[in-house]
């Protein structure tokens, strides 16, 4: 799994019957910053992912890819490849607190 | 899943038969331009992917890869890594709106 | 999928049981020119594919990933990741024929 | 699979239902140095893993991604793809230990 | 699939029960050369592999990525994403031996 930044969310009228009243959400994945190891920064990449836990617009998240994005109860018969399955509250990484949230 | 636009098309005559009659489109890959944050940007990089939506050229449509694929009611038997679900309406990140189609 | 370029193949006596009788392609992905998106050019990377159309070297192939590899009829109880699906005979992209195959 | 290092833990209150109770860990993915061969380095990459090993902060262990992430008892329901499956003792590559652990 | 070179071995004695007994490999990735088109030369990156064909340091071998790790007689229960499936003979690319085995 991967940690992302919710960044936006994605209109698309004309899709396949499975992904109606599915909300699409732009993230940006994070990596631990590889310089000071204090915080996550941004890769700059772009991925639209399910939303399965009510995760909303510059929250940090929990991406899961591949086949398991259909292993949740809401999920299992979508044809997608990349899932929100968690919230993130912090992160802990070489000794520090890289990520905390502001609830 | 990814954002791409659909630059055009590929004609293979000799192919499996499961892939008789499969429109297969090029795409490429798009992501949130990184320096502004105001718009979508090519990657370069270059997929083949069924349709099951009806897209069309320079349209933006929203991709799914891996097995995820054959998740749809239209591609559940064919051998493909990639599927396009879903015509893009419009995107918004970081605040603002980052595509918006013409229809 | 991907398109790549048939550039040789691979030998190898002593492999798992299943692939005994398989032939092994080296191929090299391909991707849209980004410069003048006229022509396809090589992306340096090197792939080794079962094929399951008769393409020969040199050729312009459809090449599909994953556990799709083994979703056609010659393939389906192969350990494989990458199989040959189609001969292209054209790319169109960008408006350009940036492929035609010489049959 | 790939070797990684354990370099701190993520806290999600809010996730599914399934993930409950279970240890989410930060890895870094390691290489062999290719400049002397002669040490594993960090990528500078994140990943996020299920344990299934009782690994801790520190330790160097192995990676299983993908749909095999749940092929193993503790995890075969889980919506994940990326779990540790074991804790590296020793790694010798190009005729040097790359890599021994203290215990 | 993709070709790579062994380069050496794990030791992990705390592991996933399934895993006891399998022989892990340190295997490097390889590529046709870019310039000359005339050899292999590794990637820099480093996998892990389960060995289903008794492959040994120094060989070049053929590496199955993903699920299909799993199709093997001697790997299908396994949580592995990487196998060795064969030990390579020779390879033809660009009209060029850009290897051959010294069996």
């Amino acid at each position: 799994m991967f940690l992302a930044k919710v960044t936006g969310s994605v209109v698309s009228t004309q899709k396949v019957q499975q992904m109606v009243g599915q909300k699409l959400l732009v993230v940006e994945p994070l990596r631990v910053d590889e310089k000071n190891k204090k915080s996550l920064k941004g890769t700059g990449r772009t991925f639209i992912c399910v939303d399965t836990v009510g995760a909303g617009e510059g929250e940090t998240v929990l991406i899961v890819q591949g086949s398991s994005a259909r292993f949740t109860e809401d999920t299992k018969t979508l044809p997608i490849d990349a899932a929100i399955i968690g919230i993130i509250d912090s992160v802990d990484s070489h000794g520090n607190t890289v990520f905390k949230g502001t609830n």
